[in-house]
């Protein structure tokens, strides 16, 4: 069962001014453990090393998501269109304020080497034995399984799923807007107030008036200047390579049998593969940080090396790409090897492509990474139209863009014995 | 020796939009591990248990402080100012950038359990072995002490001294658009490129001109609201209080030889006090915090709890009072202890004057805390002024302001027990 | 009879995003030409010859008191506050957007020479047969004297007049932030949103929670800063005499039985004091400004030097003084006559107390300029406090400020006979 | 001869926070009257009509289009580009300031009916005699043409014409700045800064780093927004419209012989094509306005119809339509002429391209109205490209943007005599 407050609660946030709670549910949640816990995962993972700015946490984003939700909602009621559902109120503020919550530290990067998804964990989080289930089971029994099947898009009322999870749902609203002023840059402002009052929900569907067009081609081109500008910006994969590698390395030492001289709690279970929920909240990145620091002192070299970079800084320079040619770069990793270098550490070639980002996308398969809800447009004579059919500006941005690719190294080795390499070599990277 | 850089390097900065270096020190020195070290220590502590935005680095502060006082430098140069003296620039940067160098993890809030002191750490780390005093010494080889002089105020040039600290100095316009920004409030924005405008070396000092004087009032009023708003917000001062506990509890149990299931480096030798440099820089954030999450499931109770409630921001209550009485303060205490309460630790009285902070008080005396050199007016015919002589407002808030004092006490046992508790000592807790 | 609009109508405003009409009523009044008119009224006057971006008009700020007010009404009944009597909003709305509609171009500056005042013909323009009248006679027959009453404070619910009419009305508000945001400065801001959620209907009153003292300190001392940054700015008073000394010398001429080359329309019947409702409402500033370039060529050599001064901005030079001594100010003038100036129109003394703004006067009596509602605290215990009584800021702003006196005079002629002036006049002028 | 001011002035201005004068030259150009003059004309004409908020003037536009310029050339000295001619700074900082000072009222409405044309008088007022003329001679007696040959594009150094008048000149970007400011929309912001750090002199042309090819995507994105958001807007376009028709019926009145009731000055000559710069100057929307008021009581319906409309803000109605098949409008237009409207005046087709706004053409032909130069990237190999080769996105904004056209008609006449309207026509027209 959930109560209004008595007095709305209000909590002073840089984006929206404030962000307003009225429900006695929402403010549990908000107090769990699980959803405290957010505040030790950053929002944008390692671009602080890039922007530093950008040391935000996944706390704030999950409270900016659930107020553009609630400022959703708000105007659908306040409007009284009768396409929206009044009842699924509470749920989809519950969904939004907690579609994140299973997120644990760096997840973008650490997430492949571990085969663990936050998406799994989030249901975890409301599924099992916690704080946040607890809150959610006494508004009724099967609360839980509704918000998780909310954010898993199974929830059979497509309307509640699109405000959460859709080419233009409240997620990404406010990480665009966020990450633009905790960074600093312009890229990613667009005109809030007035997307709000274009959305209809339709049909079962959420649409944008036609007259909005033009403030939906700004929206999206806010999001392919932040993906360019931050996302996908080299010096932050760099990081993120590392940071990769570190946990690639303690894996592989593992495995072997390896004995750390130091390994708490949960960071074993994660390696091993035993990890329970109450383990996995445990992990935050204060706790991965902690972890780096003791590796930096810990004999295997390699591993000493990479949480050193990590921690201090020291991050690989990058070269651009169209086409190196493979025999190359196959002298390359000879060279590399020869002056003692580990081409599989420390010669990565990367893609900003293989990241967990898609601009716009009006044509991706459902089932696959990217079956998120297009964006439709409510013609005058109450037909639909997807936009990129409408925008040349959307459909300019919405193929799959050639980017070029880049080879992360570590220059100070190769400075060192610069003389042990060939011409080619040297010039490839640059010495 | 420092050599301009070939190109500006710049950094994206919310605040400054960029933040320029010109110089290779300047690069160096932000590329050292000990600077680097900042991004792990946050500008407002705890604050961000209250303002969730306020997760922003003693990092970009510092760059910040750099910033400003570069461009006040600029301004100075660029109008031929004779009494500034133009060798000195380089000192005053470099003072700038590390003037908050050797802050520790939640400085405020630990350095009185553990009786350290940040200045000293900050003159540690640029005399001592480090990769800061490698850089400082490529200018030269006094140039470690010189900057260490500048921040410890005996620096013989006073100009010098005053960019960095007095009333109006760079680290406090920095601090007061930061807090301001990340926070989200609008307390503490003021006019910056008008008050550097009407910045003037003077005679060995820095003073205003006269038709200034409305925006340095402007400037006071923020500092004013923000230390009001922002750095002695009740809830913040709670998460301080326990924060303090936690150490002096853990200090407790340390001297009285109690064994930690988890005591790893650093911390036990800032506990028996025999901590060095090397050491005292593996102290941050991140490690306290992984620390404090080991400490919440350690045997003894009250630990474990101090170290609980701060991880998952379950903070006191507090109420305000003019005059308690000291005899219903004694009777709670008994009271507290006959329910299974410490009064030591659960039940602290606080006033906000305790804290770190002045709003302005032009007639601190010279080795108090307050030492900092007044605001001066330049008038039309070349007197100088002190501010609160010319302005009503200044008058109104230099003098000591009489706040109201707190009692933070833990809410949950006492409604637990409140039925062994007497009318008035629920009246007095609002039980 | 009003009606809801079927879809809420927007108008784009830079200072509150936007401004929302839901009322056929509210609607209708906007379109009269009454309201129009405003368009032609620039809100500040002169002052764009100081602040070039204070270009805004009537139109806009009426529209921002309105929306202010409908925020607040709208928070008010969101709230349920019982003591917000529900069926005044669409009074409180009218009386909002239309309380300056009776403003005339450059009031503040022309009113003192023509013995005319907006107030008296707001109320005229409700009244009489006019546009404005005919919308509101159909909400009811005696609905515009209702709003005319709200507007003249006589209305017998006082917290109608507040809401319009107080130290903390709707129409300071949106003045402030407005003028801030077209003149450029910071000093204007503050923080809306949170003044409005700390404002309640008690009692009769409009009064303040006790914890939103710092926030009103901080709208008052942005009050206090406008006032001296911008409303008193020595140029703006400077082209501020110059147009009431236009309109003087035109007047002075026109009652000697002076022919004017061109005199059209409405200011022949505002000369002879025999000007009607319609005919005020073809005054408007691009009237006043085409027929100053008129006079710019009149035979009059005072009139046309005024009008020139005032088109190419040829504005009096100003002096500034705390006592100038008569003696000397009685010779100066002599001077002037015997180089052929007229001391009555070339050696203006101003105080700038002589303006129509207040700061805060909490103890300002009933009947006189200032009779606005001081503010109020709420306290815990629901008792009231007047806010100087509590806060030390606002008494140091509450009183009467001594301000220095300036003499404007034109610098041109003094220059071409600098010769024949005395030693001490020079030095006066700072010739 | 120029000479430097011995203290840098300032003008407070909202977007770029403060303009800086540091020449004597400059000082004394914005001080003639022909400069300020600029007051009295608005940057955007009838915008204000729907962005209540875009009352700014070509003054503002126009210092701050000097001070854009002033800012390039700073950084460009600063950083000692060769390619740079530093003995164009003056030149080209007069150049910025006086780009527009031959705009007349409402210029882009009513020089197509007067067929006049603002840069020829901007070149009248550059080379004859006038205050702006006698301050240029005072640099060298051929200064007035050099800068008079900047604005028309002929002067042999195609770098300083770039300054003020390319695809990315001082001019758009502060159009850009000022007009998204001042109507309160978000979509003109880009990161001015940035643009200014990628912009290089370089062989003559101005280009950008290829690095900053995503800061020029944006800038183009803020303009293509700028262009359909509030250029284009229809409302716009409607007030456009009328007073078009204003100056063609009073043109077609004058040349029939009609008596006007009222008839001054400047007007007489425009009319009957005999203006002289002197008269030109005396042109402002002041004076139109007044104008108009007095026309809206002239004999002529038609005139005093249009008039009221102009001045009450009762704009033509439109319908958009992409083919509305020439025998409807025919139809209509018989229909309209049987209810005593005139087709020519109340039913007005238009498109929006007839507008003189380019978005970007980059092949657009020498000669013809779009000669801007284009805008280069400099490649790593410091080979230059056309920026739409490399973007998409500015190659997707780039063609003709195939708009649709509107039909702009008084609706009140219509609705009035409805039932003598075919079943077609009232369709068309939605009555």
């Amino acid at each position: 069962m959930n109560q209004q407050l008595t007095e709305e609660k209000v909590f002073k946030d840089p984006v929206h001014k404030y962000i307003y709670v009225q429900d006695q549910t929402i403010w549990d949640l908000i107090n769990t453990k699980e959803f405290q816990r957010l505040r030790r995962i950053r929002q944008l993972g390692t671009s602080y090393l890039t922007f530093h700015g950008a040391e935000h946490s996944r706390f704030s984003h999950s409270l900016g998501v659930y107020e553009i939700t609630r400022k959703i909602i708000s105007q659908f009621e306040r409007n009284h269109y009768p396409d929206w559902p009044q009842e699924e109120r509470l749920l989809a503020l519950c969904a939004a304020l907690l579609h994140d919550v299973g997120h644990g530290p760096f997840s973008h990067s650490l997430e492949q080497v571990f085969d663990t998804h936050h998406e799994q964990w989030t249901c975890a989080i409301l599924l099992e034995d916690t704080e946040v289930n607890r809150v959610l089971r006494q508004v009724s029994d099967d609360f839980p399984e509704k918000v998780a099947s909310v954010i898993g898009k199974t929830y059979p009322n497509p309307i509640v799923v699109s405000l959460i999870s859709s080419q233009m749902d409240a997620d990404r609203m406010d990480y665009l807007l966020r990450d633009a002023y905790f960074t600093g840059v312009h890229y990613g402002n667009f005109d809030l107030e007035r997307i709000l009052r274009v959305l209809r929900p339709f049909q079962g569907k959420m649409v944008v008036k036609e007259s909005g067009m033009h403030a939906i081609e700004h929206y999206l081109m806010s999001r392919y200047q932040m993906y360019w500008q931050i996302y996908f910006h080299p010096v932050t994969r760099s990081s993120e390579i590392i940071l990769r590698q570190i946990t690639r390395r303690a894996k592989e030492l593992y495995e072997s049998g390896y004995t750390f001289a130091w390994m708490p709690g949960p960071i074993n279970k994660l390696l091993d593969g035993t990890i329970t929920v109450k383990d996995y909240l445990k992990l935050d990145e204060a706790y991965m940080q902690t972890i780096f620091a003791q590796w930096a002192e810990e004999g295997d070299s390699l591993l000493a090396e990479l949480c050193d970079r990590f921690l201090n800084r020291r991050l690989y320079k990058y070269i651009t790409l169209s086409d190196p040619g493979d025999s190359l770069l196959e002298e390359a990793a000879q060279q590399f090897i020869s002056i003692g270098l580990n081409p599989d550490y420390h010669m990565e070639i990367d893609f900003p492509f293989d990241q967990p980002y898609d601009i716009y996308r009006p044509d991706a398969k459902k089932g696959g990474k990217e079956d998120k809800a297009p964006i439709l447009l409510l013609n005058d004579d109450n037909s639909l139209s997807e936009i990129s059919v409408k925008s040349d500006i959307v459909r300019s941005i919405s193929g799959l863009h050639q980017g070029q690719y880049h080879i992360y190294y570590p220059i100070e080795p190769l400075l060192a014995s610069a003389h042990q390499l060939s011409a080619e070599v040297r010039e490839l990277f640059k010495i």
